[in-house]
């Protein structure tokens, strides 16, 4: 078995110098590449590339609401996980799921709604500007009707939701609201996608190690 | 905005029932079968079709393990999140994640290696069988090399680090041994495959809901 690089950093350094190298021309910006690197680095696929949307004035809105400390709402444990727990305690940043919680159950079961419709909910009421979406492409409607209904007014968004039956959709539909926000469009994405997302724009901030 | 499901379970059933239709023709039994569909579920990815390596009696040993209540070792806290926790309770099965403990950072740093690879060590200490890997190609190795010192004898393994230094070497070595285990070969995997994967077996033992 031959030697193997053992620095958690010296890997990072090394794989962003490779998808670099694979990633072949682009447009993106400093800052903008840094979003899509760090989605092909997490998934390994570099169809990204094409397809996260980073719409302009997104990344300094999203730096913005997390420079002056924030709570993230995310619709997933895995995404909660993911999310550089480091970077957001320096930024004075907290992260929070709630779909696991037995009032958000309770309320999903009495409405007939998902658990993590119930839970954007319950961030829209707790006045939450940043959400995050890896999985629901429920909650994604939801915050989407709420802002029609005039009951919502996020500052920033990351739409991933991944999957075969209304992700796509639900990332539709939310670029059609004016609104600071970065998606990943078609089916992919995913919980390790979205903190990825959330990963790179808080290291535009924090120095990562 | 269109109607849309909002039926978790509806929407999983429909899913499957979508990436049936467009994977195409096969020659996964059953069983298998479950496990290809629920990573290309978890990734929106159909190349999943074509490497993930299930190697025979590798369900059968994982399954035995699962069945009798176990301890699963990952190397992620987002494989943990991942991992369905009404399923390992029914099953009086446990996972643990040891990478972030301090304990685990001490001897890292002391001995100059990750975290991940001393975490393996402990976990090898304690006896685990069951090993899921989604992110350290570093502990993969590290649990070959305290196999072939005769110090680890897992009973069965996941390996899908996910990256571009290391991880597909990672999984190249470890399908060296003679060893039940389900692989994600070439670059791709992650924890959220390494979870799926975990999830499609407990799935067969405890009923989806």
């Amino acid at each position: 078995m031959q030697s193997y690089i053992k620095n958690p950093m010296g890997i990072e350094v090394k794989s962003f110098e490779i998808i670099g190298e694979e990633m072949g021309p682009h447009s993106f910006d400093e800052r903008e590449l840094s979003i899509i690197k760090r989605t092909i680095h997490t998934t390994a696929d570099f169809e990204y590339k094409d397809i996260v949307y980073i719409r302009e004035g997104a990344i300094d809105a999203a730096l913005n609401i997390l420079k002056k400390g924030t709570k993230i709402y995310t619709d997933t444990n895995m995404a909660l996980s993911g999310i550089n727990k480091r970077a957001l305690k320096i930024l004075g940043c907290d992260v929070v799921c709630y779909v696991a919680r037995e009032d958000v159950a309770k309320i999903a079961k009495e409405r007939g709604i998902t658990r993590s419709m119930a839970a954007v909910e319950i961030a829209v009421e707790e006045g939450v500007e940043f959400f995050v979406f890896g999985n629901a492409p429920t909650a994604l409607f939801k915050l989407k009707e709420l802002m029609l209904e005039g009951k919502a007014n996020p500052g920033f968004v990351v739409g991933a939701p991944i999957g075969f039956v209304g992700a796509a959709e639900s990332k539709e539909e939310i670029e059609k609201m004016d609104l600071p926000m970065i998606t990943v469009r078609g089916r992919k994405g995913g919980s390790s996608v979205a903190a990825a997302i959330v990963n790179a724009l808080m290291y535009m901030l924090v120095e990562r190690s």
